[in-house]
């Protein structure tokens, strides 16, 4: 296995990322804090470029790949999110980039990836295996290939989100009891642990998933790498990662805080929350952590919590499922 | 008159508020810039407590009232997000609310303050007077009134959206070449103004109207006050004041940039924009400045501009129709 990243390598990765990566708002409402009791903050991943945390690690691997060695561009796998996100960092260092992308992904995201220049070669996500695509195109055409979570200096990007959540607690005096963050492959929540191991050692950070796609906890508390997941789809597209990755499972063994599933009823729910009382548009994928809070599946009377919105990219008719509940 | 707010006045508000509203992010989009081919920079009010920028003038308002007059609380008229502002503000402070409401305000609104614990007195928009009728409340009651626009600590509350402005684009090392104010009454627009002025002389500060209803720019174009709009509605509800402030018309008077306006339709396209591009939910009325960048009504090749996106208290009848486009 490769080296895992420190502390010091998301450091190294914010300030790779300033100036490139909009620095979130953590956002409080008043609605959440009554209806959970305790102080609520949620860190706008949403809303930063391309509409997911993804272009953080996208914008980092692509930054540190051997500028020589790029004639064939670069190569990803994705659901959407990894896939707008390197899409995005590949066209600002001008390079040309492949995503391999479930057939079944939301229509937006194929879109937008196409819209930032990148090619769009597509699978069944229920037949095929998207790494060994993925790198058969990176050994023909020569190209970089940035794995969505099992790559060093992409969960060393996505940690700047964790860094960023310890600075803002740090500025308003506070310390987070728990840290609950979307989670698929787990390179988010890897970076996440690995600052808020630093600087609030001692903490929960935990992973919340769909139900019946819930690998990371049960991994976790077994110990070792399980996959099983007993569904093979949910509305979380952005999430459903067979297994969690190998590096992120290294990093968080035996740190991570016990995992929380939510419905994919619930995620809607925190959707149309998001919506309504909070002005944001969220994908399923990216509101489960918050689900999580509004279906109670946490303590929070008297807690500090931290929850990612990790993505807003959202399908139409996803959307309009939440608006109508 | 009264004395009209000055920058210290504005400073000096936003003390009062620190720790009770939320510093917005000033945001950016690349398909923004892409299609303006300038700078722009989005102030996110429609994140801010209770949705719009309203809830600033509405505290500051309500803090400054004496406490020994209020045994009758505070009554106030507004179309929506004033009536969340002061509502919010009064229960903070603990006091009794009473708002006087059109009976077309989007239910939202209407439903939003009353969950604030105000009572909710509905008039006729085209028939009825609501400062006449929010004045008897208060002579009849004893409480305070706050006008939405034609008090002085209203818009030193407002005041603060300019001063972050101001401060973010310092902080950015930026001069914004123009800002663009979704206006009304002008309570907002005064109190950037100020605020800009102070900080950024000889940069144009501009309302952004509902074509057919823009008072602001006729007023200001002709150096006399002018009400006579030639629509009676339009689904920018939050900003259809039938004429310019007092206060906020002495305040911009030959300090304000010409004015610009845009069509319900374009503004639509905006909340679209928003919702799609940026996964921010606005209001059509928080969303014509941003509408005005996006068709193009002002000059913003190589340019610096900021838009405030004032308010995201939409109805979902009227956020369907920008799905839909």
């Amino acid at each position: 296995m490769t080296s895992l990243p420190q502390y010091s390598d998301i450091i190294s990765a914010a300030e790779r990322l300033a100036g490139h990566v909009m620095v979130t708002p953590l956002l409080r409402n008043d609605l959440l804090d009554e209806l959970s009791g305790g102080k609520v903050f949620l860190k706008a991943e949403n809303l930063q470029r391309t509409g997911s945390f993804k272009f953080r690690g996208g914008y980092n691997a692509v930054s540190r790949l051997p500028r020589t060695a790029l004639q064939g561009g670069v190569v990803a796998c994705s659901s959407g999110n990894h896939a707008q996100g390197v899409a995005a960092a590949a066209a600002m260092f001008g390079y040309p980039a492949t995503i391999v992308m479930p057939k079944d992904a939301p229509q937006t995201k194929k879109d937008r990836t196409r819209r930032l220049g990148a090619t769009v070669v597509e699978y069944d996500r229920r037949k095929e295996d998207r790494d060994a695509i993925a790198d058969e195109i990176a050994s023909a055409s020569g190209a970089g290939f940035i794995h969505p979570y099992e790559n060093f200096n992409v969960i060393a990007g996505q940690g700047t989100v964790g860094l960023e959540i310890c600075q803002e607690m740090a500025a308003l005096g506070l310390v987070p009891d728990d840290v609950l963050v979307c989670a698929g492959g787990g390179g988010l929540m890897a970076g996440v642990l690995t600052s808020m191991v630093h600087n609030f050692p001692d903490k929960a950070v935990r992973p919340v998933e769909p139900a019946g796609y819930d690998d990371q906890a049960r991994s976790h508390a077994s110990g070792v790498l399980q996959g099983g997941n007993v569904k093979d789809t949910s509305i979380c597209d952005a999430i459903l990662s067979p297994m969690p990755g190998e590096l992120s499972f290294a990093i968080c063994r035996d740190k991570v805080g016990s995992g929380l599933t939510v419905s994919d009823e619930e995620a809607l729910a925190a959707v149309a929350f998001a919506y309504r009382e909070m002005r944001l548009v969220l994908e399923p994928g990216g509101a489960v952590a918050l689900a999580a809070v509004l279906s109670g599946k946490l303590d929070t009377a008297g807690r500090c919590v931290v929850a990612t919105l990790s993505g807003g990219n959202v399908d139409d008719e996803i959307f309009q499922r939440a608006l109508a509940l």
